[in-house]
């Protein structure tokens, strides 16, 4: 039996899985990407995820690891070009620097690509042929795929869904631009947008949550005390699920898309802001491609690493 | 030689072509689409201008008829089946009246969508495999081509670049939605943005322009004071330049694209408003996709008949 590594490089967590062949996990790993101090960190350290994984397989049976990294990934060149949420990888040659080191082949694609292609492959939207994964992380990410294959674009940095502009002279964004949906709908939006009225009375559950401190804000608190009824906190993800509606409409209108998964550390709170964007899609988008799209949540969140898996098994068969 | 017949409907004019093979336009005539009364006179009339084309054509060399019509298509079905420019053509199973009545096969498709095969083939963006036609006309159209192929979405609706939300609390649009690009870089768009100025002191010249009428008021004529120097309608160029930009911001970061064209009547006035919209697009895009992009104008006004010839061949290839 052989086996692939499926890496999935995320602003805030790194989760490694060996796979087989038709996709099902049988090792499986998680740390904190803030592991990474430096470049030379981040290779020594992805080699090591990848040699503490490889000893749960029998030898000689990995051919080949998938890497998905949070970024503009130039994927046929193997580089990571643009990464605000892990700066220590970007303008790196990965596949280079990884093959030099160790003997298997490695493949590299967009963390919200590879996602897709996780989600298409075995997970929710298995058998759909027109869709989108957008996965609400550390930042915003996307993947489209159409007729079965996902955009890459000229350069292979298609599908950064986290940057259609959902309000024109908001807030700025890290990749230079404003109003950007990553500015909105991720857990540093979130955080962000509670900063703004964290000192005025209406936060004063959120204060009392953090010790008073804005530093110990995260999304999980604030899911809670939206969950327990804080206006504050619910309206936080009533604007989350604004943005990220306008943002569908927009997919929906341009793409007439069958399905869109949302996935990413923030979907955990999906039940806080959901059912708002498919609201406000419904209200904004073109008639038919607004009654065709469905929205669900992502199978799992090892569908980042399954579709690691399958970019290595795909990039392997091509070689 | 075999010919096929290209007919382009926009809200404003229909262009019709006979067109040899490879792509020449052998005659062509241009009329007013407000000829149409109602679902009736519109069937009859395209009948009719079909037989006058075909009436320059050798008795039996016309092989085929493509029509691109501005509104949501069912390409596959043959069926328009919103069209808030020509509500006269909404509803209608097109393909089936038109073969019901003559003995040639017909294609549809959206009209941007035509248009940018046209472009695609013989006009400004030959040679290019990713790329997206911007049609700005009385309303705003698009036609997006992924690897070469036009994205028709599971509908056969997508490319809807008129319904990128620019302006999310902005102006109503026609559609049913809010703020869309449609809403400000078409003619309507550009008409009503001038109304809502027309009775102050700022549009004193274009009042003028108009004999204090809005209803004169066109944007041949605005185009014309503004390049005069006038503020206010050089003011105007500004907003729908400012608002392409941001559209073409999405589509650069979505899809990754190396050219977009910009077409339709209103880019007879490019020289007021492309270099905003590239400003505008280039200081919010990501870095690679931003760079990568090139904004051209059509090649001319006739693409739009020359891809619905190019559908029509297609076809008939596909029959």
């Amino acid at each position: 039996m052989k086996y692939v590594i499926g890496i999935d490089i995320g602003g805030t967590n790194i989760k490694i899985g060996a796979v087989t062949l038709d996709g099902k996990i049988i090792s499986y790993i998680a740390k904190k990407s803030r592991i990474f101090k430096d470049k030379k960190s981040a290779i020594k350290n992805l080699i090591q995820s990848v040699e503490s994984v490889k000893k749960s397989l029998k030898e000689n049976t990995l051919i080949g690891v998938g890497i998905g990294i949070a970024g503009t990934v130039l994927a046929d060149r193997g580089i990571v070009y643009q990464s605000p949420n892990i700066p220590e990888l970007e303008g790196i040659d990965i596949r280079k620097e990884l093959s030099a080191k160790v003997s298997y082949p490695f493949f590299i694609d967009n963390d919200a690509n590879v996602f897709a292609l996780g989600e298409g492959w075995l997970g929710n939207a298995k058998g759909y042929k027109d869709f989108c994964c957008i996965t609400l992380g550390t930042g915003v990410g996307g993947g489209i795929v159409i007729d079965n294959r996902i955009v890459h674009g000229f350069d292979g940095t298609a599908g950064e869904v986290g940057h259609i502009i959902v309000e024109p002279e908001g807030a700025p964004c890290k990749c230079g631009g404003r109003g950007c949906l990553e500015a909105y709908a991720s857990s540093t939006g979130l955080i962000r947008m509670a900063k703004q009225g964290f000192k005025t009375e209406k936060a004063t559950a959120l204060r009392k949550s953090c010790k008073d401190n804005a530093k110990n804000m995260s999304p999980e608190i604030i899911a809670k005390l939206a969950r327990n009824g804080d206006v504050f906190c619910r309206g936080l993800f009533k604007k989350v699920g604004h943005y990220l509606g306008i943002a569908m409409t927009d997919l929906v209108n341009l793409l007439n898309l069958e399905l869109i998964v949302v996935g990413g550390g923030l979907s955990n709170a999906g039940d806080l802001f959901l059912e708002t964007a498919k609201k406000e899609m419904q209200k904004r988008s073109l008639k038919v491609p607004g009654k065709r799209i469905k929205i669900v949540t992502a199978c799992c969140e090892e569908a980042g690493v399954v579709g690691a898996a399958h970019i290595a098994l795909k990039g392997i068969r091509a070689l």
